[in-house]
C-alpha cells in the first residue's frame, strides 16, 4: 500500500495523544511500522521556534490574528517540505498532530478571520498537498477544556472563551461534513469507547485503501 | 501638515542610513520633530525575533521561500498594527528603513515568487495602508555588495548571487516607474551628491504636501 499521511485533529482535550497511539496499533496490525510523527505547529527547528512565539506570545505586544495565521502557515510549509513530503517519499507514512484543518476551523473557525483569505493562504502555501485521512475527534468545547486544565496550565490560545472554541468546533463540523477524507469520531464518549470507535474507523478505511 | 510615513528603500549598500540622517534633517527644517523610525524586519519584540529568523535562518534547515515570506509579513504586521498606525494617529512622523517594497523587490523579483501570491498577500494583510512617500535609493548591485561587505560579514540574504540582485534591482526599478509615490534617486554618485538629491526630492515634495 502506497503510504499515506493521517492527521488527527480536535479541540484542546478531544484525546489526540490516545488517539495517536491507537493509530498506530491499527497501522501496525496491518503491517505497517515506519511512521513518521508531526505535530503542528512545529516539527522542525524553524516551526518549533515558530509554534512558542505563537503559543506562548511574547511580553509586553499584542500578537495579531493575521501574525498568528502567517507563522503557522510559515511552520506548516517548512513541516510539509522539509519533513513531510521527504517521509511520504522515502515510503514512511506520516501521523499529524493537527495539520491545516486546525488553522480553518480555529483562525477561520473560533477567530473569524476572512473566508478568502484562508482559502487563498492555504491553496498558495500548499498547492493541492492534503492529508490523507484526517480523524477529526469531536467533543465540547466544555468537556476538551475540562481534561485540558486537569492537564495543568493552558497556553495562550487555550484561554481563549468558551465562544470562541464553540465557533472553532462548528466550523470543524461543517469542514468535516462537506469532506469525504475527514472522519468523526465522538470523542464525548468514555475513552474506550472513543478508541474503539477510532480503530474501526480506521480499519475500514485501510481496507479501503487496498488495491 | 498630517503626519506621513516615509520610507527608504534600497539595496545593501545603497546608503539608507546616511539617507535617514538626510531625511531627519529636513523634517526638521520644516518643523517636523516628533518623528518614529522603524526598520524591516523588525521594529516590535516579535518582529524582531521573526527579523532574526529571516536574516540569519536556522542550524541544520533549508528556510524555504514562502517560509520566508510569510514571517516577512507577520513581521510586518505587527509594526503596521502596533507601532507605525498608532504613531501616525497620534500625529508622529514615521521614517521607515525598508517596507513592503522590498518584499515585492526580493521576495518578488530576487526570489521570483508568484506576482499573484505576492498581491493578494500583500492585499490581504494590509489591506490599502501604504507608504505616503518611498525614497528608493538606486544602485548596481556590484556597488552596493562592495560598500555592504566593506561594513562586515553579510547576512543569509546577502550572501545571494549577484543575479538575485540584479532581478531584485530590476524590479525595484519597474515599480518605482510605475508608482508616482516612490521616488527613485541615483545612488551610484558620491555620497555627497546622493545627499543632495535626496533632500531635493525631499523638499520638493513636501512644499507639494502643504495644503
Amino acid at each position: 500500500m502506497k503510504s499515506k499521511f493521517i492527521v488527527i485533529e480536535g479541540l484542546e482535550g478531544a484525546g489526540k495523544t490516545t488517539a495517536r497511539e491507537a493509530v498506530v496499533e491499527v497501522l501496525q496490525q496491518h503491517g505497517i511500522h515506519d511512521i513518521v510523527f508531526t505535530r503542528e505547529p512545529g516539527g522542525t527547528p524553524l516551526a518549533e521556534q515558530l509554534r512558542v512565539l505563537v503559543k506562548q506570545g511574547i511580553e509586553g505586544e499584542q500578537v495579531t490574528d493575521k501574525a498568528e495565521l502567517l507563522m503557522l502557515y510559515a511552520a506548516r510549509v517548512q513541516l510539509v517540505e522539509n519533513v513531510i513530503k521527504p517521509a511520504l517519499a522515502r515510503g514512511a507514512w506520516v501521523v499529524g498532530d493537527r495539520h491545516d484543518l486546525s488553522s480553518q476551523a480555529y483562525q477561520g473557525g473560533g477567530r473569524e478571520m476572512d473566508a478568502a483569505l484562508m482559502t487563498t493562504l492555504r491553496d498558495a502555501v500548499l498547492g493541492d498537498f492534503r492529508p490523507d485521512l484526517t480523524l477529526y475527534l469531536d467533543v465540547t468545547p466544555e468537556i476538551g477544556l475540562q481534561r485540558a486544565r486537569a492537564r495543568g496550565a493552558l497556553d495562550r490560545i487555550e484561554q481563549e472563551s468558551l465562544r470562541f472554541f464553540e465557533r472553532t468546533r462548528a466550523r470543524y463540523l461543517a469542514l468535516a461534513q462537506a469532506d469525504a477524507s475527514i472522519v468523526t469520531v465522538d470523542a464525548t464518549q468514555a475513552i474506550d469507547e472513543v478508541t474503539t470507535s477510532l480503530k474501526a474507523a480506521l480499519h475500514r478505511w485501510l481496507a479501503g485503501q487496498r488495491p
